[in-house]
Parts: structure tokens; sequence; C-alpha cells
């Protein structure tokens, strides 16, 4: 079943917020097994929507509306759908009942705010139209069914249109799909999108159902195998092979194979599972690999303390780097990076650190020593290990591929001398 | 003139990501006095994408495509574009140099990795293209000129999408409007967004030419002004009054009126100009609001060190809290807030401090202390400041309204006790 996505608004044509409906409409019809191949954005225009609501219901069996239920004048997205779809708009009285309940409450806790004439332009629905009530505003959802297509729309607002598809939507969708879509993730870390590529060419190459796609992040590549089949048994079946293939292929390099987890809540899990404390000591990231370490719900069990050793005299006198080493070596360099992993263990009792010192720019970089030369330390069972690495991209950049980079040795690290 | 955005990327139609290019295309064209009445997402599929360019070649003068420029055998929207347009693919000499450059840094800092035969796709553009160096990635932006068209390809990661539209594209649009636009930036901090709506209701109401825009952002909000006229002097005179009535309006809310500033700069600067040196003590943040702060170009002018004090031990250890204030108060009070700001300027011998301690869930709230809660505390000239703050929204939404709340509160401590 082929499903488009139209989100009405001006707001989203001048930029003035991020579209985060579609990424959760396009997920959830994802998960129900629906294709999706196009989403549009509209703006509130009689003539531009209902060209764009046309051209949908030519190539897609359901089109969901999301936007321009509200009830100022320039919501015109019911209107149009109905006019589109030649079905007359009829007041509903249950709809009607549940806008006024609504409004008396609002207009209590809201002083100053009174119910007005067009909040009942809200309780018009197009006849024979299914009413999804809306608990959380008083645009009701709306599922109208003609001939073999589907129009459903849905109030712009997050808070109202994720519970309305949720709770209400997505039961009605599940009934209409006739296949199942089973998809896999896996995610490695520490080697780049063409490496992947290339690694995998020949099964990209020969790919059909399942298909296999690749997403490059920061430091990170992320696999998808997905399989379309009558039942999830079987779309499970065809998905396996390939999984098994990916797994054999790129072996200790993938961190996970589960949506939600993040490369930072493994290296968490990899610690937690021993019952390892981290210490964190950043120079150029600043703070920023402690910042996602801890953005792990339930961090607190491992991380005890980050030092941002900034400056070199926080370099000497939090992480008990030696004043020579600062001097002969510079605070961009291996030794430093050793001294500053090796005392972060020492300060904080803890079993492994990491450490990041480098030059992120844009000024301060030499012919020996350029812009995006970092080095990452990992003290971990008394061993010390230190990467060089050389990053390319403004300050920004550099120090979010030095975060990537310092969690994916760290994982190495820990795994190499706790779990093998 | 009237742009189309075309977003290429199966990741978007699966709901993997949220598509923030959108919103910045979006905002930027409308910056540059464009028309955008459509966007589009196609994923990478030939035949659909080509119905897209089409479509948007008929009803649109500038067609911005982004994403599908990768590396791999799906990435094809160059491809797709030059076959659109009956152009042909050719070597391009100084984009192969560019990227050869490129890789071989990147393969000298990445052990393992090796420049892929794929990699030299990235070097063919459609003849007569206008090739934007890319210095974040290795696919070059594209504007490709066909009769009255423009198509323009970008890169899809944002970090090499942002720079190369602002640095390259921007100033090419500008030359081909025919009308001046001149818009001006206010952005504010410490305020919601609807008490900024309120605060200039009026002149919202009553808009016309120049327009007034308001943008929120997590923690600030920013207004834009725009004006067209046929020239830049009257463009910027009829949006003088309007900025000068804003002034009047925000006062001190205001923390910058220039388009690159960023609150974190603005608080650098401040610190800067009076010679004073700032120690961060973080818990709940973990270290988000000392990276945002480094992420300031010469940020080590001002910044020592940064101490995540995560644990309870870490934050009698490191900051000198009292045992007895954590017993009784708990981690997350007033009072240990303020005890962390005080601990940190003792120890580096700063001058100015900051401390955060909150609550950012999803587990450990309680009645008394919900999750969201969160105590910021600043430490100016021997006056300690804190403030309680209840945010909402998941962990991850708590801990970055808290580091914007600490920034805004640091800013405004500096400016009582330094600048009045």
């Amino acid at each position: 079943m082929v499903v488009e996505l139209v989100c009405v608004g001006t707001e989203l044509l001048l930029g003035e917020i991020v579209n985060t409906n579609a990424a959760y409409l396009a997920e959830q019809c994802a998960d129900l097994g629906m294709c999706m191949y196009y989403q549009s954005v509209v703006g509130d225009n009689k003539e531009r929507l209902s060209g764009v609501i046309r051209q949908a219901m030519e190539r897609s069996d359901v089109i969901i509306l999301c936007g321009g239920l509200g009830p100022t004048q320039d919501d015109l997205t019911k209107e149009t759908v109905a006019e589109v779809l030649g079905i007359p708009l009829i007041e509903d009285a249950h709809t009607k009942q549940c806008i006024r309940e609504y409004m008396e409450q609002y207009v209590v806790s809201h002083p100053g705010h009174k119910i007005t004439e067009n909040n009942w332009k809200q309780a018009m629905v197009p006849e024979g139209a299914i009413v999804l009530d809306n608990k959380n505003g008083t645009a009701p959802g709306l599922i109208i069914e003609s001939g073999e297509k589907t129009c459903i729309l849905l109030p712009g607002p997050p808070h109202e249109l994720i519970p309305l598809f949720s709770q209400q939507v997505a039961p009605y969708l599940k009934k209409k799909q006739p296949e199942v879509i089973y998809s896999r993730i896996i995610k490695v870390c520490g080697i780049g999108e063409s490496m992947v590529e290339d690694t995998i060419k020949e099964l990209i190459e020969n790919q059909g159902n399942p298909t296999i796609a690749t997403y490059a992040k920061i430091g990170e590549v992320h696999l998808r195998v997905t399989a379309k089949a009558a039942t999830e048994a079987e779309a499970k079946k065809l998905v396996k092979p390939i999984v098994r293939e990916l797994k054999l292929r790129f072996g200790v390099r993938i961190f996970t194979t589960e949506e939600e987890k993040t490369l930072e809540s493994c290296v968490i899990d990899l610690l937690k599972d021993k019952g390892l404390k981290l210490t964190t000591v950043e120079s150029c990231t600043g703070g920023a690999l402690t910042a996602r370490l801890v953005n792990v719900p339930g961090a607190s069990a491992v991380i005890r303390q980050g030092l941002i050793t900034y400056s070199n005299k926080a370099k000497r006198k939090l992480a008990m780097v030696k004043k020579s080493t600062l001097k002969y070596e510079g605070a961009v360099s291996e030794k430093t990076a050793k001294e500053m992993a090796k005392g972060g263990i020492v300060d904080a009792e803890s079993d492994v650190s990491v450490s990041i010192t480098g030059l992120a720019g844009p000024d301060g970089g030499t012919q020996e020593k350029p812009v995006g030369l970092v080095y990452i330390g990992c003290c971990c069972k008394g061993v010390t290990t230190v990467q060089e690495y050389h990053f390319k991209g403004d300050r920004n950049k550099i120090r979010q591929q030095a975060v990537s980079a310092g969690l994916s040795l760290l994982r190495e690290c820990i795994l190499e001398q706790y779990y093998s």
C-alpha cells in the first residue's frame, strides 16, 4: 500500500519551524509496512493545495495531510479535500459538543480568552468521514474514504497529531495493509562510508528483496536491510541471511544491531556490564564527549566526573600532565594525551579513562602540527593506547569527529582489555 | 523569483532523519526575498526523482536539490538532473584534485582506510556547471543554468550544506534577484516566544513592507525584519525605524544584532573584553555548556577549565560542595548550585563561574523534585545568583534548555556586575 504525505503550512515554507511531523509519520508508516515515495509541503493556498492533493490521489493509495485544520480563515485543508473529492461538509453534533467542552475548560484556565464564532468551523466535517476525537485540541482528525483512496487529515501541532495517529490512525491503517515490511539495522563505527560500500559492493549490486541501504553519520555508518513479504515470518526469513553475512563482514566494527542504541549507549553498556567507572579528560572537545555519554539515561552508574583541561595549567593541576611534557612535546602531542589519560585514572580512582587533545582551529596550526591534528588516549587495565588523527572541516566538525573517534577508541580498548 | 526545494533521500521517506535542511534552506530563501511554494521529498529512485525535477522546472525558476551526491551507487541526484536537462557529465580535474587531497588526508588519519574507486564518481560534473568547492566533504556543490531555469545541487549532510549555501549559493542568488532585499536580525534570550509576540503584537498585525518574522530556538527567539525595495539604501531606510523600535522594546534581552553571532560567542566576548576568566561546574548537562562555549574560536582566552561533577563525590572533591548540603538539601538544590558556583571560582582562581545541577530524567524525579527541575548558579565579583527552572521535554531537551538558560544567566550576571 502506497502512502503519501502532504504537510500544509506557510510556516514550513518560510522555515519558521522544522517539519518533525514528516519524520514521525514517515517512520510510523514504514513500521506499518507502507511504502512512502513522496512527501510534499505546500502553503495555505487553495489552488496549489488542491493540485498537490489531486496528484497525490493519482499516485498513492493513502494520503495523509497534516496542518491547516485550525479555526482561522487561512486554514483550508479540510475544505479543499472535500472539494477535490466532491463531498459536502456537514455539521457534526458530537464534534461540536467536544469543541464546546474543550473550549469551556480552556477559557477557565486562560483568562481573557473566549469562544469565538470561528471555533465552530471545526465542527464541520466531510459527509461520511470517520471523525477521530482530539483530546488535545479542537480540530478532530478525519478519515475520508473515497473509492479506492483514503485521505487522512490530522492537525499540525505534534502534541495533537502524535496521539491521534498512534491511537486511532495506526490501528486503522494496520487493518488495510496486505504486505508486511520487516527491517533490521546494523551500525558500524571506525570505518568510512565508501569503505563500507566497498566491503559489500556485490551485495548492493545484486540487491532486490531485501534491500540494503547505507547511511553515513559522523564517525558511524548505519546499514538497513529491509524485506517485504506476506507475513512477518517470511520477511524475517529473507532478512536473516543478509544480516548474518553483514555480521561476518564487519565483525567487531558493529557496535549494535538495535534501532534505538547509540554508540555512546553501547560504551555505557560495556562499562556497566563489567562494573567499570570512567573518567574523561577533554581539551579541544571541551566537554562534548562527556555530554554525549551523559545523554544516555543511567550514565551516572558509570561516570563520576569529567575534567575539561583546556589550559596548560589545568592539564597539570587536574590531570597531572608533567610540565616538561607540555614544554618539550606541547599540549597537542602523543605524550600529553597519554599523561592526560593516566592522570584521569589516578585522580578519580577510575578504571577507564579517555583523553582528547587537539587543534580544532581556526588558528593555532603550524606546518608540523596542523589544524585538525588530534590525539586521543585511552587507559584501560593499566594499558594506555594513544591514536593520532587528522580531521578535516571547521572547528565544530573537527570537534564532532574527535568525539566520535574518542567513543570508538574507548569501545575498542574496553573490548580488548575486558571482553577478549 | 520562485524557488522550489527537492530533498532526496530514502532516509527521509523512512523517517530516519528529520529534514532540518528544508527548514534551513526555506529560511535562507525567505531572507533572500524568494518565494517558495513547494517542497518535495523523494527517494533515491531515478524515475520518481526525474518526475519531481521535471515538475519543479515547470512551476519554479530555481530548484534547490539536496542529498544524493555521495559516492555510492544509490546516490543519483546529479546523474538524474543531468539527464533531465540533457547535459553530459564530464570529469572535472579541479574537483578530482580536491577529492584526492581530501581523501589522502583522510586516509592518513584513518588507518585501515583507502581511496576507493567510487570516490572518483564525485569528480564527474554536468558540462558547464558552476562547481562549488566543498571543504567539509568530497561532493562539490553544483549550479547548473539551463535557459531561464537554475538547478542548485547540494550535499545532504548539514555541515557540508550550510557553509556551501551561505558562502557560495546565497551570494549567487542575491545577484539574480531583481529587487533588493535587506534584512536585519535581532536575537533575544531569556524570554519565551509568546512573550516576544505579545510585546510586538500590533507591529506584527500591521506589518507590510518590512515584514517581521519570529523564529523560536531553544532558549532564544530570533526576530527578522525584512524589506524589499529598488535599492539597498531604500530597503535599509524601511528597516531602520522598526529595528529601533524593537531595540527599545527588548532592551537588554537583545544579545546580538549580528547574523553570525551566537549566544555563546557573545558571552565569550563579554568575558574577553574585561579580561575575565571563566570556570564551569556542570552536573546534569555533563559538559554540554562548556562544549558550546569552546566551540567559539578563541575560547581559550577565557576558559581555563571545566569541572563535570556528575557524582556527589566529584561535587565534594572538585567543587568543594559540603557533605551536609548534599545530605540535607540534595544534589539538586539551590544550595548545591550555589556551592558549586563558589567552589568553581576558588579552585580555578577564576573571576566568573557558572554551575548547573538538575534532574534530566527519565528516572529520579519525585513529587517534590520533578524531572525538569534545574538550578543554575552564577558567581561574579563575589555575588552568587541562583535561579530555579522547570523545563519540559525529554532528557536531551531538558539538558539543551539548561545549557541555554545557563548561558543566558551568565550573560545577565556579567552585564550586571561588570558592565552597569
